[in-house]
């Protein structure tokens, strides 16, 4: 007995699952042609339930946001050792969050202060993070020290008793209660919010702020990428300012560090920043466009409850609930017109 | 203004946890001169409260229980492009779990017939994989078809209502429910049950046997291992056969796949493995020695209550909940006597 066991229906993720469609055609045209042997009655196959992905893909236009240039940050690491250039983007958040931070982010970038520093930290199963690894490079002035209290949005119904987050699909299945507070999306971004608060939360791709011991929260100077599994014990407790959009595998794949925390050994291991810098800093033609499914659309909706509970071909058992960081928000490319 | 941003208390690992005590000491006992510089009556510190790495550090001896070498898997790779040998342990899931696969498993091992295979797939936040790329290679004879019925544990209590998973610390903070079932610790490994049935979970570092679409649940001649966030949609839908337990990051930090499912272009693009052995077919003198934190002891219910409700030093606001991902089991060498 032989089984071909590459599980060529091992998908999970947004992308793959649009990358897959041909693939499931050609076996739901084999399913039909085989149905149609053995019992003509069913030749007609039901439609194939939709991946998660698929639903992404078929949502209109009018689901999709566009990402100004201005909240983009691109930041370009040296050429691989076969001088392949890596570059990622990251999405930075919008107001409310994490404001002080953004400025100052903007600040270090509009100065190109990163330029020449480097990717000093890569621990397994957690962080990947960059910027000045002597500790002793200037940096410019005018930037603010922003308070812990800023790691959440305070108060952010104005006094009033909040709304829930907005449910998608069944409330039970994609509200996720398991950290103190209930896990949701506002605006494109997962969150978690309480009777009083909003806050980001520690997803795969999250980018935030190192700091030091508290009441220092960072300048944003040093920033990290989130590359294993949520480490959601940070939500609160470390400023988030946005997310990998594109090109994360340039971090993510990164030799791991030998010292503690997964720092680098040596400054050979280091990766260098070539730049940095905000992408309507570049010239028009040179900045990268990206869109988001709105997670207020009903495509969102029907996605994240397809998440939670996949019926796809592959699925034998849907799982009845997810994560927040299980749902990823579908990010893409936009064409050039 | 001037911060130290590298976040030298960003930890969240066990490993890192460990590592880091010394430095803590020192910052511990510089807030103490400063106390006691300010205010005398203050000069001594309380205790400061033990991180996760600390209390399973502290755990005694008896609280650790030994994995037999004949349930350790050792997957040498090929040495990497600077001749540095890449082995990465995976400790095999004990009975009830999955047995139909590990005998496969285990055959396939004893005859060898891993070696000169490779790893054909890394996709990011997902899974890396490996097995034969040519899909042509004869599987050894006596290999079992198991069936879908054994990604679960059925019936585990034996027609009694199962009694719930043992809590470790409160209740409401460490047993997950967000997917369907309560989450929790079996005998070592993240698990999750309903009244009838136990399964084992999808978190970072757990090994599966890859599959085509049902009813095939693959022979276990195809392996992947998580590298992402924990794709916990895959529960009860493919089998679970260990985890890694040394040497992820030599899968976690390959390059990514071009191709759909993270597959590679190319045969050159992919990473050989030089051998995979159960590690009591080695010499003695050569076989690795591991041990983990008992989970249904004392020790281990401390360490997931911390783990759920950081409040050692850098921690502002404990999380007051964990997912079962982000408790994992501690598991260290046993150095040599």
């Amino acid at each position: 007995m032989h089984w071909n066991a590459r599980p060529n229906r091992l998908v999970g993720l947004s992308q793959a699952d649009w990358a897959w469609q041909t693939s499931r055609m050609k076996h739901l045209l084999l399913a039909a042609a085989i149905a149609s042997l053995v019992s003509p009655v069913h030749a007609q196959e039901p439609a194939p339930i939709p991946s998660p992905g698929e639903i992404a893909a078929a949502a209109p236009a009018s689901d999709w946001v566009a990402v100004a240039p201005s909240d983009l940050i691109v930041m370009d690491l040296a050429p691989d050792a076969k001088g392949q250039a890596r570059r990622v983007v990251i999405q930075l958040m919008p107001a409310p969050f994490s404001q002080g931070w953004l400025g100052n982010i903007r600040k270090l970038a509009a100065a190109h202060w990163w330029d020449g520093t480097s990717v000093n930290r890569v621990q397994d199963n957690y962080v990947a993070q960059w910027g000045d690894a002597t500790e002793k490079k200037p940096l410019p002035t005018g930037l603010a020290a922003v308070p812990e209290s800023e790691y959440v949005v305070r108060n952010w119904c104005g006094g009033h008793i909040c709304p829930p987050l907005r449910p998608v699909g069944t409330p039970e299945n994609v509200l996720e209660k398991v950290y103190g507070g209930t896990g949701g999306f506002h605006r494109g971004w997962p969150v978690a919010a309480d009777g009083r608060d909003l806050w980001p939360v520690h997803c795969y791709g999250m980018v935030g702020v190192g700091r030091n011991m508290s009441p220092d929260t960072g300048s944003g100077a040093e920033l990290y990428a989130v590359i294993g599994h949520a480490p959601r014990h940070l939500d609160r407790n470390i400023a988030l300012v946005g997310r990998v959009i594109s090109g994360i595998e340039y971090l993510s794949s990164l030799p791991r560090g030998s010292e503690a925390l997964g720092l680098y050994k040596t400054e050979a291991e280091r990766t260098p920043i070539a730049s940095i810098r905000i992408a309507s800093e570049l010239p028009a033609a040179e900045q990268p466009r990206f869109e988001y499914l709105s997670t207020e659309s009903a495509s969102f909706a029907r996605y994240a409850d397809a998440r939670a509970n996949r019926r796809d071909p592959f699925f034998i058992k849907p799982a009845g609930g997810a994560d927040i960081c299980n749902i990823p928000v579908p990010v893409r490319p936009v064409a050039a017109k």
